[in-house]
């Protein structure tokens, strides 16, 4: 049984890598792995690997190393994956039609359960199998499905305006793709912010250091 | 005088965030802002933000706080934003495309020079001004136009197969949306992974933890 209580976050933060590589040799059927080997395959250290499961409770069996299908059903009750947390993805651009198109959220804890647009070209029209749903019917919706995470694809100024209606609908959790800083004015709701360009930025140091020390 | 040699990468991880809020304080008009109403913004400590600037020489004005132009301006250094570094996408499916149409590359340092896709249908259409490129051609366009970096948005056997040949055709750093594990088969490479599963994982745990103090 996982106890999960007082763990940090950075430790939560490498779970999901964790988790990526054990299904992977879950996949090639690989029973069991050392701990060394373990951390050689994902580029962290042997030590890193054995603290951070022990905050679990271990795992690990001397002489065997890892049990891997069992670390994954563990890691999976850890972080809930099969809770299938209900959730809604507002804004049906590029990007939310992308990450409803690419991202497989059932493999990641969540039920996708409807789409919604503004704009009335979208509305009606699909994305896999979701239709995509009129904004203004959002609140309805929330009310029947209970939702508890939304994903917001929308641009800053959108996001200002809808975030305080979602709350009072119930959402508890945000994966916010917008620039919308969420956790400064809500202090309560769980906010997951991806700031793909601040990812970029860190690529555009790293890559301008190597060329400094290549002079 | 920005001297950024040896800085932690945890530190240069946070410049990004300053500087869009940075940016949204100077398109405001705000010339000067104190270290603890910055922080207070982005919803960190003043010690923190006082700590990292510090890194690079401070730029803070006693009683007066920080020169929001001029702080800017040093970040857009330190990040080599200005560099505009020439950079192709290789993949432009859902992923590739909305990155393609979302991202704004040359406020984040780098100069997207083409698209490259494998599937005949797509190669010869437009996103935003680009058009889709013969992959086939892109060993050739590393030679005539020198990229620095790629972005992969195609899946991981994609990945292994292509980053070999990329390397060798003069790519040093990666924006890597793939699952191939990059960095570990490849020490020399720059990488930045964008695992969006994994910050879907930390939401999913972050709603469970929450769910359970409930009960």
């Amino acid at each position: 049984m996982a106890k999960n209580t007082g763990v940090s976050l950075a430790v939560i933060r490498r779970l999901p890598r964790y988790y990526r590589f054990l299904e992977d040799l879950r996949k090639e059927g690989i029973e069991y792995i050392s701990s060394r080997k373990f951390a050689e395959l994902i580029g962290v250290t042997a030590s890193q690997v054995r603290q951070d499961l022990n905050c679990f409770g271990g795992f690990g069996q001397q002489g065997r190393g890892y049990d891997v299908a069992n670390l994954c059903k563990e890691i999976e009750t850890i972080l809930g994956i099969r809770r299938q947390t209900p959730a809604v993805l507002v804004g049906a651009g590029n990007l939310g039609a992308a990450i409803a198109n690419h991202m497989d959220f059932s493999q990641r804890g969540f039920s996708l359960l409807g789409i919604f647009d503004t704009d009335a070209r979208k509305i009606g029209q699909t994305i896999g199998k979701q239709t995509i749903l009129d904004m203004q019917t959002l609140g309805e919706f929330c009310q029947k499905h209970h939702p508890q995470m939304a994903i917001l694809c929308i641009p800053q100024e959108g996001a200002e305006k809808i975030v305080p209606s979602l709350i009072e609908w119930g959402i508890e959790g945000f994966w916010n793709f917008s620039h919308f800083n969420l956790a400064v004015s809500y202090e309560n709701v769980i906010v997951e912010n991806v700031h793909l360009g601040d990812s970029l930025l860190t690529l555009s140091y790293l890559i301008q250091e190597r060329d400094q020390q290549k002079t």
